[in-house]
């Protein structure tokens, strides 16, 4: 059976003036490793050329799509067949006899990026051995998190030139900004502004807030549990994943926070 | 010099009543290579580490950052050294005596994955190579681009449940839809919608239109060149670097398609 494409989870939604227990629907969030098979001067040859983390469903198209967007095959008819390989999170494409792909194409033009991160089951493992879950702290303050979206509002100097800019600020647990940055990646936004306060030895991160203008996927609750970071909070939705691993590293994640409003879905806050 | 981090381009800003000829400020998009040189053994090493599209600027702190977060160093004590090496847009960091860099660890970690791409100069030759730019067509009607975001939003069914997640979807001339799907992920959204196509051998997508919930960047520019798609039409900003490689490629490109407006940013609409 397929994993599901959303999921249903507890959560807690908080506004100025209350806050209530309730459920929200999440878009799931898993990694999908794409693998090529094909014959070779008569030897068969098999590759993982990619993982990627997507929403479950359509997997068919997404491998072909991916195949084919990045110029790696060139017509449908050089796929014999495409299925799951073993898992649900695996999927297997056979080329046909006399189809080639060009190995040497794929060194030149992937690189390895932080864009996919460490992966699943494998990657919460390797986690779970590099990294204790969060210490216990205090609980954050909801005044204070409310506050949050207009600070860094405020840093996001190229968002109000360019409309096309994500931000990320990390701020102590009175609300002070300690650092913001701006990237075109989401990624790159929080990699800098955590950077700039490695690079003075301020790591880790104790007892602050980082708080993305972006979702809050998988890759950057790992991000922040990397750098000691107890609280994420995010101007969009998280993803499954993102709950799932915020929940077992005491990582406290919250959404949609904006408007005086905000979603808790992992930890207190309060 | 470093690149600057946005860029002034010429556009057209069309509503349903008017189009005026106008500037308008993007973000800079651009490769950066970051590369670690360590000692392991009395040997001196080196190695790639990552490429990313990142806008320039503070590229030591999201060199820094992505190391540290991606736990491939620990403190900040262990870089001895970090500066641009070459190029404004490679970085290279050198660790102190004594200090590693877990190699296997980076094999285990990273994956290959289409979300950073192929990069810059390097990968607009490639696509050079591998590609001509896309064949004179007839303009599309504006008409039809103001219809292509409500249609859009009505295939967007996972968005209006989570509230996260990004949608892609093909038409035709007329704009009648030909394939949408969704996913958490951008590029993936349009691998799916492109390959669903792909499998039933619709490629190249001549006379078509791409439209996208996201921003466009560099990448998807890309993915609709190698698809033969002349149209991409993005709800959000695109990038700089997506312009150029539109401009070279002879592909139409708008931006903020949205509220009955859209700004051309390549090729011509109307």
């Amino acid at each position: 059976m397929l994993p599901e494409r959303i999921a249903s989870v507890a959560m807690t939604r908080v506004t100025r003036e209350a806050s209530a227990e309730d459920t929200d629907v999440l878009a799931v969030e898993e990694p999908l490793e794409i693998r090529v098979a094909w014959e070779a001067g008569g030897e068969p040859r098999e590759k993982n050329i990619a993982v990627t983390m997507r929403t479950p469903g359509d997997d068919a198209d997404l491998a072909s799509g991916f195949l084919f967007t990045e110029a790696l095959i060139h017509a449908h008819d050089e796929v014999e067949s495409i299925r799951h390989w073993g898992s649900p999170n695996v999927i297997r494409l056979s080329l046909r006899h006399g189809a080639q792909l060009d190995v040497s194409k794929l060194d030149r033009h992937f690189y390895t990026t932080s864009s996919c991160g460490v992966c699943g089951k494998t990657s919460i493992d390797a986690l779970r051995i590099a990294n204790t879950p969060m210490p216990a702290t205090d609980r954050f303050a909801g005044e204070i998190i409310h506050r949050l979206p207009a600070m860094l509002q405020e840093q996001q100097t190229m968002f109000r030139a360019t409309g096309g800019i994500h931000g990320a600020a990390v701020f102590d647990r009175d609300g002070k900004l300690m650092r913001a940055r701006e990237d075109i990646g989401r990624h790159n936004a929080v990699d800098k502004a955590i950077g700039s306060l490695f690079r003075e030895g301020a790591t880790p991160l104790s007892d602050t807030i980082l708080m993305v203008s972006s979702r809050a996927s998988f890759e950057l609750v790992q991000k922040a549990i990397v750098a000691g970071i107890p609280l994420l909070a995010s101007v969009g939705a998280p993803s499954s994943l993102a709950v799932d691993l915020a929940r077992e590293f005491n990582l406290t994640l919250l959404g949609f926070v904006r408007d005086s409003r905000f979603n808790v879905y992992a930890g207190e806050v309060g």
